[in-house]
C-alpha cells in the first residue's frame, strides 16, 4: 500500500510525526500569501478552487495564515503564473501546468494529453500511482512543489458553424484551440487559432474562423458560442481530464510551519474534488439550457476521432525521442494508463455503459 | 454556484468567519477520541482511510486533537459503529451507512443504491448537488453529522462456481450477498444467503454456497475465493460506487473549536478522494495477478441485467410507497441521476468507450 505517498509528500514531519505539544508561538506565526491564477474570475469554478484553499487554510489556522487570490492578471498576467511563483515575486499561484508546454512538454502530463488519463485515472495516477512524485521532481527544477487542486472533468469537443461528416471537412479548418492538440490537428489538415477568450466570438459570428473550443457548457454558455456555431461535439478527446494545480515557491514552502504546509496540501485535495463535483453538477445544467437555446449536439465522426488518435501517440514518440524528461514520465504514463484502461473498462465503464443506456430508454 | 455547500457544512463559522487573531488556549484544547470501524483492519484500504484521517487531523493540530482508530469488533462490533456514536459511547466511527438499512432503507442512499450512481456521480450529488444536506437532515436523527470518507469505487459481481449462462442459471443458485441486491435477486429467484466473510471460502468449496460477492480484485485476492470459484463476474451492479461516512456524534461535534470540526470536514474529503485513487491502483495490479492465476473473467449476461435493473426500480418504488423519508429523498435523487447520466453520457462515456477501445487494440 503506498498511502504514505499522499501524505508524506513535502510534509512528512508533520504527518509521521506530529508535533504533539509542541506547540507554541513560532509554530503558528502570522503569514500573508498571494496566490494568482491562470484564470480570469469568470471561470467561476476554478476560481472558487482558489478561494476554497484560501478560506480552508484560513479556517485550519484560525486565521493565521491567509492567502489572498487574484484573478489573471490582476497582479500577475495568467500564463506567467509559474515564472511569477519560481521567482518568489509571488508565494503561489493557480492554474494548469499545460500552459507551460513552451518551456517544456512534459508540463503536459501534470494537466492533461489528448486521447489519454481520464479524471479518474489522473486521480489514481497522482495519488496513488507514482505520477504526483514523477511531476514534482520535473517541477522542482523551477522552484517550486505543485498539489492537484482542481479538475474540470472531460471538456466538450467546441463549436463549429458546420457540421463535420468526417475528416475531410477538418481540412483547412479554422479551429481555435491551443497546445499539443493544435499540433495533432494540423496533423490532418486543421489551421489552428490562437485567439483569446473574449474575441472568440466575434471571430466565429464573421467567419473569420471555423470553430472554436473552451471548457464545457457551464463555462461555454457565458461566452455565448451557441448563438453563432450551433454544432456542439464531443468528446472533446485532448482534455479527457484537466487538472489545475498549485504551485508553491520552494523556498517560501520550506519556510512554512509543517501545520501550515499540511493545511495548504490537504486543502488542495479537497478543492480538486470539489471543483469535479461542481463542475458536473453545473455542466448538467447548463447543457440543458444549451440545448434548449438551439445548441445542437453531435459525436465527432470515427474517422476523425481516429485519425486525430494516431497522429497524437505519433507525436508523442517523437517529443519523447528528443526530450528526456518526457521520455522518462511517458513511459510510466503509458504503463500506468495501459493497466488502468484495462481495469477500468471491465468495472467502471461497463457499469456506465449499461446504467446510462438504461436510464435513457426509461 | 453552491460552493458553500461543502464548506459551511457542520462548521460555518470556521470558514466564513474565521476567527482571526482569537486564538488562545481554548481554541486549541488537547482532546483524545477514539474511531471505530465497521471494517476489519485486513481491508487495508478502508482502515487506512481512517488512518489518514486521523494522521491528518493531528498534522493539522499541531498533534493536540488526537483521533485513535480501532478495527471492528475491536471496542464494538462491525455493525454497531452507528448505534455507539448516537450513543456517545464513542465520539466517531467509520462505515458504510446501508449496514443500517435495518433501521431505515434511506441509509443506503448514503452508501449505494444498485444501478444508482457511479463514485463520480455520488461526489457530485454528495458535494454539490444537495446529497449531503439531505443526508445529513435524515441522520441528524440518529444525533450524528457525518461525512463521506472513503469509497471503493464500483465493485465486482463476485466469485461463481459455474458459468451463468442466462437469468435460468439464477433459479434457485445460494449467493453470498447481503442487503438490497440479495432483496432484488429473491425477486428473480436467487436465495441470498449472509455469511461472514470468513466463512465464505469454505462454504464456496464444499458447495454449501454457489457464488459469493464481496469487494473487488485487491481484497477478494486474500480470501482466496479464486481457487474455488474461478468465474469473475462484472459488473458488480448493486455497488456501481460504495462510499463509506465517517459518523461523528453530535454533542461532541458541537464541542470542538471551529478550527478542529474544519480539520475533520477537510481530512474526510481528502480520504475520500485518496481511497478511490488508491483502489483503483491496486485492483489493477491484482487483477492481474488473479487472471494469471485462473479467474475467469465473465460479463453479466444482458437478461440478467436487464431482469435485476427491473426488479430493482419496482423494489424502490414500493420502498418509497411506504417510507416517507426514503420517498424524499428518493425523489431528489432520481431527478439528479437522471440529469447526471444524461450529461455523463455525452462527456465521459464517449470519451472513456473509445480511449478505453483503442487501448486494448493498440
Amino acid at each position: 500500500m503506498k498511502r504514505r505517498t499522499v501524505i508524506t509528500s513535502g510534509a512528512a514531519g508533520a504527518v509521521l510525526a506530529p508535533l504533539a505539544g509542541s506547540a507554541n508561538a513560532q509554530s503558528e506565526p502570522s503569514i500573508t500569501w498571494r496566490m494568482v491564477s491562470s484564470f480570469p474570475k469568470s471561470l467561476d469554478v476554478l476560481f472558487g478552487a482558489m478561494k476554497l484553499i484560501a478560506d480552508r487554510v484560513s479556517a485550519l489556522t484560525d486565521g493565521k495564515f491567509q492567502i489572498h487570490p487574484f484573478g489573471a492578471g490582476e497582479l500577475v498576467p495568467g500564463l506567467k503564473v509559474l515564472d511569477a511563483v519560481q521567482s518568489g515575486g509571488v508565494e503561489c499561484g493557480h492554474g494548469p501546468s499545460y500552459f507551460y508546454v513552451g518551456k517544456d512538454p512534459t508540463f503536459t502530463f501534470d494537466t492533461a494529453l489528448p486521447f489519454g488519463l481520464n479524471t479518474r485515472q489522473q486521480n489514481a495516477w497522482m495519488y496513488s500511482g507514482g505520477g504526483l512524485e514523477l511531476m514534482r521532481e520535473f517541477l522542482r527544477g523551477y522552484n517550486v512543489i505543485h498539489f492537484p487542486a482542481a479538475n474540470s472533468g472531460a471538456q466538450m469537443g467546441g463549436w463549429f458553424r458546420k457540421e463535420i461528416n468526417g475528416i475531410d471537412d477538418l481540412k483547412g479548418l479554422r479551429f481555435r484551440i491551443p497546445g499539443l492538440a493544435g499540433r495533432i490537428l494540423a496533423k490532418i489538415g486543421v489551421v489552428p487559432q490562437q485567439i483569446a477568450p473574449g474575441d472568440v466570438f466575434t471571430a466565429l459570428e464573421t467567419g473569420t474562423i471555423d470553430a472554436a473550443e473552451f471548457v464545457g457548457p457551464h463555462d461555454d454558455e457565458k461566452l455565448g458560442f451557441y448563438q453563432v456555431a450551433p454544432y456542439y461535439y464531443y468528446p472533446g478527446w485532448w482534455e479527457g481530464s484537466a487538472q489545475a494545480s498549485l504551485f508553491v515557491n520552494l523556498d517560501k514552502w520550506n519556510g512554512l510551519p509543517p501545520r501550515y504546509q499540511a493545511a495548504i496540501e490537504v486543502a488542495c485535495a479537497e478543492a480538486n474534488a470539489w471543483s469535479t463535483a461542481e463542475y458536473d453538477t453545473l455542466n448538467m445544467r447548463a447543457m440543458q439550457r444549451l440545448a434548449a437555446r438551439g445548441a445542437k449536439l453531435r459525436p465527432f465522426p470515427k474517422d476523425v476521432l481516429d485519425a486525430c488518435y494516431d497522429a497524437a501517440f505519433s507525436l508523442y514518440d517523437e517529443i519523447a525521442a528528443e526530450n528526456a524528461n518526457f521520455r522518462k514520465i511517458y513511459e510510466a504514463w503509458t504503463s500506468y494508463r495501459k493497466d488502468s484502461d484495462s481495469w477500468l473498462r471491465i468495472v467502471e465503464n461497463s457499469y456506465d455503459s449499461y446504467v446510462y443506456d438504461r436510464s435513457k430508454r426509461t
